[in-house]
């Protein structure tokens, strides 16, 4: 961590608030293009411009940056969940799966984060930045709960249970459904092994939709009772 | 990639098939103790007491490695389920998810690897080699799918689906269930943020029951349609 100024400084507030924008807007355009996996501080610099010690001037890391737009995502795809459904009553399993799962994949840079967020970000991050973040992350999944609960027949524990079920599957499915090359090519060359590919929107419908089958059904006692502990 | 001989270089076809599983034990351990994250070649090969070019004698890298432990993982995990479920029949929905949760429960490394499978592995190694995984893996489905179908009321499609949504849950449900330091802190610092936390075996278990029930019920048109697609 350097603290001497990077060149085109930011003097002005102003300055330097347009300076964080543009190291954050830098990220989410590397992040989308190339994939989390690939992004880092270096290009991050280079794409807004500035001399990486200057990045640091802003940002502790490159995680700290990938959390933030973590933290984007959760509030974007909450919002949007909720623009689709606040009013909507009695909606079927079918039509809460196609909602989650259509605002999800507008959201490929969230959808390729969350994988990482629970892999490393939230390990690697400060405490104070990662409690910023779960506490936002926890608001979001408060609203897409009670979003849930009062567009279906589910109630607000079930609710609750398909939007954590819906993120757990989101991230490796995600994954799953946008190979590299290596599976790309033998997709393609073993027809006999295509089957095994993801095809993350249908599959992921499927899933949650068959989920919300089963959380609206009658509970298990097991299921009541873990659900009550 | 060197190809000097390492210290304590293995001559007989004996040695070389004891010193290649001896790096995997040792690969095993490290992965298994210190979370898959933290594996360097260089832990490996010191674990192993061998230096780090004779490892490359063997495997061609880190990921070339953890790849290999995730195929034993499917393996060992398909047969401990065939184990305990072949002669059974008409399990219920929890009896069902409580088998698949114990069975992976008992495999931390494996539930560990599944997330690096798919965010790292697959696109990191070597084509012949990701496509030995995937048949391995692919069989292993196969067992589990004909498994749960014949031990339950569940047909064989839905059976399939059950296990794709009990390998994609697992990966992420389990890095959350295991925390890292910053989070930990977060949990016992933050009575009220607490809940966000989850408890792996709970929540894989009640998530898998509602899959189960929702996959055992009538299908809508789309799941059929979907399926059949």
């Amino acid at each position: 961590m350097t603290d001497r100024p990077g060149f085109q400084r930011a003097y002005s507030p102003e300055h330097k608030a347009r300076r964080a924008a543009d190291l954050m807007a830098a990220a989410r355009t590397l992040a989308a293009r190339e994939g989390v996996r690939g992004v880092t501080l270096t290009a991050i610099a280079r794409h807004a411009g500035v001399h990486v010690s200057a990045v640091r001037r802003y940002y502790a890391s490159r995680e700290e940056i990938l959390l933030n737009l973590a933290e984007e995502g959760y509030d974007g795809w909450s919002r949007a969940v909720a623009t689709r459904l606040t009013g909507r009553a009695g909606l079927d399993s079918v039509e809460l799966a196609r909602t989650l799962v259509a605002t999800l994949a507008e959201r490929p840079l969230f959808c390729d984060l969350l994988t990482h967020v629970t892999l490393s970000l939230e390990r690697e991050v400060a405490y104070e930045r990662v409690r910023a973040f779960k506490r936002a992350a926890g608001e979001a999944v408060g609203v897409l709960t009670d979003t849930v609960a009062a567009a279906s027949a589910l109630d607000r524990a079930a609710a609750r249970e398909l939007i954590t079920g819906t993120i757990a599957l989101t991230a490796p499915l995600w994954q799953a459904g946008h190979p590299g090359d290596v599976l790309t090519r033998l997709y393609r060359e073993e027809p006999d092994m295509a089957h095994v590919g993801i095809d993350f929107e249908p599959a992921l419908t499927r899933l949650l939709a068959a989920l919300c089958d089963g959380l609206t059904g009658d509970r298990s006692p097991l299921e009541t009772a873990e659900r009550e502990a």
